[in-house]
């Protein structure tokens, strides 16, 4: 900053009225309430583990004690636990662009897309020799993508997501993409390249983990093939929570899962020694669903209830657009650098900030009740989570971290 | 029954006494203490979901609501989250006969198997071609065994478990057996049958889901090299509680899973590209562990503090054996034949009994309090779990069992 001390004041002052004016006019502001966030903090890392809903504590509570401890083996046959896998997968769609009956949760991130890229490798035309995968995917991707090469006898080949489609032709089998960059925040742009695969004639996966919640995703709309995602950033499930697997209805009846589990099967219950797959996303099923963490995503879900996923792109993009401003305000020149793009149309919902001694900068920051955090080797990761961030948190956040980085 | 009535009055009452006698002189009878079971309920399907341990509640309600909601992403980098699936693993290490850093926790059984099969076929021999698999196995272990077959090019064989060994030869690769018959409760020879299968140079995988936490297990004693297990069922650690999969140290640095998620990778968080799997049985992790299930599963074992398989085991023995004597006694002649072996060395810890419209009869005694399970499509099954089942509650089912068959 080259501002004298008065006119910093005065520039911090402005920016905290526009801030308190911002969040009084801001539709959303009032959802904060649907969570049990602690007072006092700035809570910066929804894209990491989601803030806990308000209703979650009694869900679990009556799971636990009543549905478990009461009903016992009851809750199986006469409950809500053995439809939860598909029930909740619903509650999942609206959010992720999917019509009913394509999503199902359940098993971790990575397991869904070990079964998505199997699965896709199986649905792709003979011939096809090529697994392309994003070479800036959170690792687990490319672990599970090479697995899965290994396997289905692919060839992994890594590509750079912006120029990904290039790469697309006739040896391509599967595309597997992430929508939203864990490190650096880019959007990809999956309208386009969803439609480059295509007529190139791939499958497309799609991880939704760092883009589901927090902006319109439209499976659907832009004919995804299949999609996974997890449910502990933006969805707020919890931490571990069951992740989800979403399989175009097109391509449901020739999905052919390597984790065909006997939750999957047609009719689980006749115990038949051959595997008969379910109709529908069922068949995307493994083994027994894991009933706490379940039943607790689903109450979370409750949180979304009469919210849009465009109103919350808005508040989003007007969230991570006032804090870059922030910084640039706060923070003295040539500390910090943005990796997040500055177009909308490349921006998920987080900001990413590289700067020199990152890991103990954002060390002091949480000190200081600013939670974000550190990816390796120098970059300062702030979710922006439109259901419980406001603009004043996104304005004390780059205040924070001004003062952080003028006396460290 | 041929006595008169008088007689039968009498034969009861001398099996009441009997029962009460054997829970006054039952050591493990306190136990029941740990559990927050319903009054009056007698309660046999524990081997299907095991009943609520008493501390549950309050774990899950201080993880739920401190931990997630007000620790929130702390609790992962300072809490018991990140090493729960090896810390959880070594507490259920001594109830299946492991020294530590052999099991890990997580996933589903389905998934593990998938894991351990898939394992298994990578440490078997060169040019072993099949997958020997327990032919009366609860049906996903065969369907997952088929697509661990199809994904490493093995074939699978069925065998009857009682004489697999004779099937085991140069051509076996890998030998997949339950420990225990899910239907019959059926106890198979695990010591025998692992000696037979490394004699002939097979790799042997377990399924522990319906022996573990009723009787002795003793992997690392017999040599086995690799198991999987639920932990809902006799461990009681709530509905669909994550999974274990065991891994024998001398096959660890070997072991190349299938899944490798980055939670399995030497240093998870440098998010490198390439996958190096952490050392010991940490390799069987794959992502990010279920937190709210995998505490509940922590806490429930607190219900086995001071008590020993051995002494289960005893427990369980005596228990279905006075079972076996009041159904002879109560039951009318004919109505019911045991297909669980009289041997103790070939049983289990449920009894399963086939009978004329067993759907029928099991929901008539779920209605008068005796809560068993059906397996299609003529068996009930009742499991004894000592931790928390009595004498009086054998009694009681038998008589039960007695007065709907006579009455219906």
């Amino acid at each position: 900053m080259s501002e004298t001390p008065t006119n910093a004041a005065a520039a911090a002052a402005a920016l905290r009225a526009r801030a308190a004016r911002l969040d009084a006019e801001d539709e959303l502001a009032k959802l904060r309430e649907r969570f049990a966030l602690p007072e006092d903090l700035v809570y910066l890392d929804g894209n990491s583990l989601g803030a806990l809903p308000a209703g979650v504590a009694a869900t679990t509570a009556d799971v636990v004690t009543r549905q478990w401890g009461q009903e016992l083996i009851r809750s199986w046959s006469e409950g809500t636990w053995w439809t939860a896998p598909e029930r909740i997968g619903d509650r999942i769609a609206p959010l992720i662009g999917a019509a009913p009956g394509q999503t199902v949760v359940g098993d971790s991130t990575s397991v869904n897309l070990f079964k998505a890229l199997v699965g896709a490798a199986r649905l792709a035309g003979e011939g096809r020799t090529d697994l392309l995968v994003d070479a800036a995917t959170f690792p687990t991707d490319g672990y599970i993508a090479a697995s899965a090469a290994r396997m289905t006898g692919l060839r992994v080949v890594p590509v750079d997501p912006d120029r990904a489609a290039e790469s697309f032709g006739p040896s391509t089998a599967v595309v597997l993409l992430n929508h939203v960059d864990y490190r650096t925040g880019r959007l990809h742009d999956l309208p386009a390249l969803t439609a480059a695969a295509r007529a190139a004639g791939a499958v497309t996966v799609w991880d939704l983990c760092h883009s589901a919640g927090s902006l319109p995703v439209e499976l659907d709309e832009n004919a995804v093939d299949l999609a996974v995602g997890c449910t502990y950033k933006y969805l707020n499930g919890g931490p571990g929570s069951p992740a989800y697997l979403y399989i175009a209805a097109r391509h449901q009846r020739d999905f052919d899962s390597p984790l065909p589990g006997w939750n999957g099967h047609a009719d689980p219950f006749a115990m038949t020694p051959g595997f008969s797959p379910a109709e529908g996303a069922v068949r995307g099923r493994v083994g027994t669903p894991d009933i706490l963490s379940m039943l607790a995503l689903e109450t979370a879900l409750d949180a979304w209830e009469g919210v849009t996923v465009e109103a919350v792109r808005a508040k989003s993009l007007a969230l991570t657009d006032f804090f870059l401003e922030c910084v640039a305000a706060y923070v003295p020149a040539g500390t910090v650098e943005s990796v997040t793009p500055a177009a909308h149309a490349e921006r998920g919902s987080q900001v990413s900030l590289r700067t020199g001694n990152a890991s103990a900068v954002m060390a002091e920051l949480i000190a200081r009740g600013v939670v974000g955090d550190f990816r390796a080797p120098d970059v300062l990761r702030f979710g922006f989570t439109p259901l419980y961030v406001g603009f004043a948190d996104a304005e004390l956040a780059a205040r924070t971290l001004g003062d952080v980085l003028t006396t460290s």
